[in-house]
């Protein structure tokens, strides 16, 4: 293998892939990254088995060939490569590769490249096209509310289903949910309903939008594929049924606010500054001319007063701070809309006006007095 | 007590004397800061007994008075604040200070100011005084030399020395040794001759430059002041003899070179990648036309060519490549003159042409083979 391309375009690849590699796999090729120059293209891999990135980019090539070199070494070096051509060689049967830039020079030991693990083929599927801007914005808007707990996996997952061209994304640790719509321009012909590792949409929210391109989703059996011209990303599904959750959002309120996304938030984070020690709940007094955000503490206490328009009856109720926070910044909107339907259920908050996000909010207890 | 100011002021005192405050304190009052409004100044000060800041700013005070507040609630929760003028109240006989923003308010619970240290007042003795970005400059040269072994506490200080008009910096951590000197403009009336924690002057090195005036250097007993008209850090000094350094400075060499700083430096990083996870040592190797970097380690192999101007004869010599990379950093020059006189002697650097600054590096054994 021998190929000749800059120091950023190696930086850019390897930093595409690079989340995707444990540098202490206890399979020791997974520690590393596959390169394989075809053609005029490089193609680097990285991979856990359960989530592949591949970033393909394009070089001189010279000499077609692959090897997989160590993340922990590699990563590094080429961001402190000084910013000249830079020749990768890798002699045939060889499992090291020199990389040489202008006088000097570094070799690096790798793995056989047959050692490396196959990847998932893009099997054939339901597929669907969108915006990378529109499936970023989404993603954000889900993924604050999948939880962590592995002992319940289908937590850790995004519900991904299509039903008449309409596309949902759905998440949800239990304590909060979100639900995100958004109309296709073009309806798959198959509908779709998998739940997809909040890891890889982690890892796809990260890598794309800042182009005009779309990306495509293709959903096989067992896996689903992310594409785009120069990323592939295939990640298991994680198997089993995800709960019903259309049920659990309130259909009637009997308090509504309409409030000042930026404004409540910062209330909120203030006010998590004094809980932070301990009982993470703060209070929320909806009042005829707006929302009364305040907590006691051993620390101290506040009282935050943000106006707005409130409907219905006055009503006092707890929340989680952070889980607050994080519910108004997913929002997206100058102003939001509150639901309520009493101190001992659920809130939705939407962007005022707007129908294809909510997220939901389950109460917290009060701190004993 | 009672005052107005802008967040951006109280950000900026809390900031300056924060690194002075340890949250965790065996003493409750010391992981406080020391609010004091007198006049139309308040007047913000940190301590941990052996370092104490205190920082100066104008603000407009209703009523003088003072209280101890909680670093770790005060310092984020200013951070947080909205950008509108921001009054702290304290009432008479109180140990909490509402904080009033707006239309809402947050009250955070402290200490009684009568309970807070008294700081050590500003001695009379021998003082000096330089602009601020030469000191800073200075600083930053011989602060990388000093020890982190609190074992041997005069390594973990900086000689600081005045005599028939230069002031003189040293560190050392018995591996390498940093020497500044700087010819002062007005010769103080006495000599000095102090150690000061490592600690305090990475601080000062922190707080000081970026404006034209000068700060002053106050040397008492058993403390020093460094004087600013916003600033005062107050530290012990550190007790006991500094080693004599200068007779371990080589005269003579058998080689020089004269290298750019820069590319040995890159040369110096990469090769310190191969050898993270095992022996630190690389190898220099000075030859007619330059400098040869290269290390040969599990990972794999390096070998940088360096041009340069040598003199003298060829010499191989082993560095740690960490302490040479740090070296090299502190020169601030394009190019570097690297003086040796044998590869187990003590390795000499000094920015090319410049007789004000040199450091000190004992070579490091090779590994084995």
């Amino acid at each position: 293998m021998k190929f000749t391309t800059s120091k950023s375009t190696l930086a850019h690849a390897i930093g595409t892939v690079q989340k995707a590699v444990s540098p202490r796999s206890p399979l020791p090729i997974l520690s590393g990254v596959l390169f394989k120059a075809h053609g005029d293209q490089l193609t680097v891999t990285g991979s856990d088995t359960e989530l592949t990135i591949q970033c393909t980019v394009n070089v001189e090539t010279e000499r077609e060939g692959s090897i997989v070199l160590p993340i922990k070494y590699i990563a590094d070096l080429v961001r402190y490569l000084p910013d000249v051509p830079i020749q990768f060689h890798t002699l045939p049967e060889s499992t090291s590769t020199t990389i040489i830039y202008g006088v000097s020079q570094i070799n690096i030991h790798g793995f056989e490249p047959e050692q490396y693990p196959r990847l998932p083929a893009v099997e054939k599927g339901a597929s669907l096209s969108l915006a990378q801007d529109v499936l970023k914005d989404m993603l954000r808007q889900v993924l604050f509310a999948v939880s962590n707990d592995e002992t319940r996996p289908i937590f850790t997952g995004v519900l991904m289903q299509v039903e008449e061209g309409q596309l949902r994304l759905v998440a949800t640790d239990t304590y909060r949910l979100a639900v995100r719509r958004f109309q296709l321009e073009r309806e798959p012909e198959q509908q779709i309903n998998v739940v997809i590792p909040g890891k890889t949409l982690n890892e796809v929210a990260r890598l794309i939008g800042g182009d005009e391109e779309e990306i495509t989703i293709v959903c096989g059996e067992n896996h689903v594929f992310f594409l785009t011209g120069t990323l592939k990303i295939a990640s298991r599904l994680i198997a089993g049924q995800f709960p019903p959750y259309e049920q659990v959002i309130p259909r009637e309120f009997v308090t509504r606010a309409r409030l000042a996304t930026r404004e409540i938030l910062e209330a909120t984070e203030r006010a998590s500054l004094l809980v932070r020690d301990g009982h993470p709940a703060v209070q929320f007094s909806l009042q005829e001319d707006g929302c009364v955000v305040s907590v006691q503490t051993q620390a101290g206490w506040i009282r935050e007063e943000v106006s707005g328009a409130v409907e219905g009856e006055p009503l006092e109720i707890w929340f989680n701070a952070r889980y607050m926070g994080e519910s108004l910044r997913a929002l997206g909107s100058e102003e939001l809309s509150l639901e309520l339907t009493g101190p001992l259920s659920a809130a939705v908050l939407r962007p005022a006006g707007e129908e294809n996000y909510l997220s939901l909010l389950l109460p917290a207890k009060p701190p004993k007095e």
